[in-house]
């Protein structure tokens, strides 16, 4: 029997749980899953003999040390902050780690250390980031094979709400951490290439310069910029590429609503207000508009949107953005807490709705003086709201790279991700048993 | 003699320096001046014979103490930051210390110390803070004594260019810290009263929101939002004023332009630009534009402002936004770094130009069932550029606070701030005979 500590129990560690224990016959697997919560742990693992359900605090080095010193692999689904004391563990104890999360500048220093103990440490391998890396690579690599020159780049990831269940003039609705929605893009502008032309868009702008786009059979898209698309050129070894452009996806309309939000000053979590434990939401909302003796707080409201974005006022009036209560009930909350407490009132899951993950690559290449284009793209619909897509995505890339690691299948050593096509073929090409597939479609331009 | 130490010998300190030594016959003083240039204290002692210049650096405590030891009085003219660690060190010399900046918290804990020690630590006694508050308090005491309820308070304050050497589109040159001003109003939004509501701007409106107002004689001013109007309520003991606003003053269509710099993002400092060495002001305008393949920058610059703000284009173009020259030439820039570099290369001042100082403070109150206003301004204009209005309206506050606290008028102790009427009157009387003066109007409004 080979063991697996799981570290966290969390909402993205459901699918990842049901496939190592589905596996664990097959392969001789114990799972050992530490969470805080014991009836957390016990739920998922729903009685299977081959997982053990522990609770202890699995950021106190010392209640994990032994645990890791059990194991053959160890898989991190803590915070991303909490990585790298894991991986201290797992370099002295030899044992290799898998985390979803970016790679920290910290995280990468122990490359050497890992490559001495003779270790993975597999990173970047979720959903964004991870599927987005595998999934891209492989057409980047297939373009390189023949003999290809890519010149744009562009790739947008969405976390939504199923087509069934979308039901809300935002078409939208929390499906994942609410408060990360509510600051999105904060921190920072967006930096980008366009034709070997650097470009930044700051944050109150953000969500008013959008791409356009639809996937057959699921409607229409918006992109929105992320932070940083350059840090990719080195990530996918394209250097020297014009163009490249990372976003998020969410539909129509999202976008130019949520930049109202940004103009007024509502998504700012830098200062506490006053008052907010007894405040409405209309009177927040009046907090952001300009006094005046006789107007209404929608009149004023009207008058900041301007004519060419009248078309957003019901999205504003639906969340009970102008209504009198209920109040916040949040005391000294920064503005970003009061949205989110007004959203979340609004945007939450109902019960027996599912999620959407959405992912769309766009390549533009030359090849035999020929432009030419290719759209990749993904949709992803969840089981229910315990097998979320989120949780799919997320969670079958790292559990499949486990299994590869524990079968020797994948022998690299180091920190690193999975853009290399040994790692990332048969991780794709057994994602599509679980229906997590992309659909490649190429054009020849002119 | 007494000894006075003046800590900083910068541009701020010129007419401390001038007046100490034009009192140190009368009043029996020796002050002896610090700065890590001696060269810069030589010329502001110009020969004066009760003048001992030094240079050390005076962010040493070891290389300070002894100098405090000696003195009487210190004035600390550095940089706010440094203020706490002289100020530990006077209360254990048990020596009264002045410094024009605000009271920090760490300063403010200090109360108790300074009052067992019996000495004073006087903050705030510049121009802004400093002038504001003395002026503001005489005209909020004043109604007070009448019986009359302050239910409205706004204050502006500005560091302009004198009117006869007022000569470029922007009317504004950079009397002062440039990095200050590209950087102003960053890091929270401003929040203010308005009739009992609060009020906050976000940074991306706070150049879009205005107040309009005029001098006599010095024509029309427009006044931005500072960030915390609020504290002021408990600074001058108007708890529960319905209306209280501060904020800063520039000439008409400054502000409006400035929004079109943050609003593009070119303000930010949070992140660093690729290629700024070799950028023009032309490539860094691009950078914030979208890419358009046959548009010129200059279209899509004016495409962003729109048609309604199409009468700010000349400003841009005045400074050379569009030009392909001169090259930034710094490595590594944020935006607001390479804004700062185009501002400076037009916006400095030229030989033998002077800075001016406005202070406008407005108040209504109700008063035997009338409502009244009270319009106190003061308008100063530098002498050259060694006294600059700025160098006065900080310094001149300060070396009267010092003369009286020397001379015995001035006995409070402990941290304090000159908002009481035995402190601000005096000082604001012989402020008069050097030409800061407040003129008061009041009307009955109904």
């Amino acid at each position: 029997m080979q063991t697996i500590l799981v570290l966290g129990a969390g909402l993205s560690s459901s699918s990842l749980i049901r496939y190592l224990l589905e596996n664990s016959e097959d392969q001789q697997w114990t799972v050992r899953i530490v969470d805080q919560h014991l009836e957390t742990v016990e739920s998922k693992i729903n009685g299977h003999s081959n997982g053990v359900a522990l609770s202890f605090n699995a950021l106190d080095r010392n209640e994990r040390k032994p645990e890791i010193e059990k194991a053959d692999l160890v898989i991190s689904m803590l915070p991303a902050r909490f990585h790298i004391e894991v991986a201290e563990d797992c370099i002295e104890l030899k044992k290799s780690l898998i985390t979803p999360s970016y790679i920290s500048p910290e995280m990468r220093s122990l490359d050497q250390q890992a490559k001495d103990a003779g270790i993975v440490i597999m990173n970047e391998i979720g959903v964004d980031p991870g599927i987005d890396h595998m999934s891209a690579m492989k057409v980047i690599d297939e373009i390189k094979e023949r003999g290809g020159e890519i010149t744009s780049f562009k790739s947008f990831t969405g976390g939504l709400i199923a087509p069934e269940n979308d039901d809300n003039p935002w078409n939208y609705k929390f499906t994942w951490n609410p408060r990360n929605v509510v600051l999105a893009g904060q921190g920072g502008a967006a930096s980008f290439l366009r034709n070997h032309r650097f470009k930044h868009i700051p944050y109150n702008r953000l969500f008013g310069r959008l791409d356009y786009m639809s996937v057959e059979g699921y409607g229409d898209f918006v992109g929105y910029a992320n932070r940083d698309s350059l840090k990719y050129r080195s990530t996918y070894g394209l250097e020297n590429i014009p163009t490249i452009f990372r976003g998020t996806l969410r539909r129509p309309g999202y976008c130019e609503a949520w930049n109202v939000f940004i103009e007024l000053g509502m998504t700012d979590d830098t200062y506490k207000m006053e008052g907010t434990e007894n405040m409405t939401p209309r009177q927040f909302a009046n907090t952001f508009l300009p006094y005046h003796a006789s107007k209404t707080v929608e009149q004023k409201f009207k008058e900041f949107i301007r004519e060419d974005r009248m078309h957003l006022y019901d999205k504003f009036e639906w969340l009970g953005l102008f209504a009198d209560e209920p109040i916040v009930g949040i005391k000294d909350a920064s503005p970003a807490q009061v949205l989110q407490k007004i959203l979340v009132d609004k945007l939450s899951l109902n019960d027996g709705d599912k999620d959407m993950i959405v992912m769309i690559h766009e390549f533009e290449f030359e090849l035999n003086n020929e432009s030419h284009k290719i759209v990749s793209h993904m949709v992803n619909i969840g089981e229910d709201q315990m097998y979320t897509s989120m949780s799919n995505t997320v969670g079958l890339p790292v559990a499949i790279c486990a299994k590869k690691i524990l079968t020797g299948e994948i022998t690299d050593k180091g920190v690193t991700l999975p853009v290399k096509k040994h790692l990332y073929l048969p991780i794709l090409e057994e994602l599509e048993t679980f229906n997590i597939k992309f659909i490649e479609k190429e054009l020849v331009l002119n």
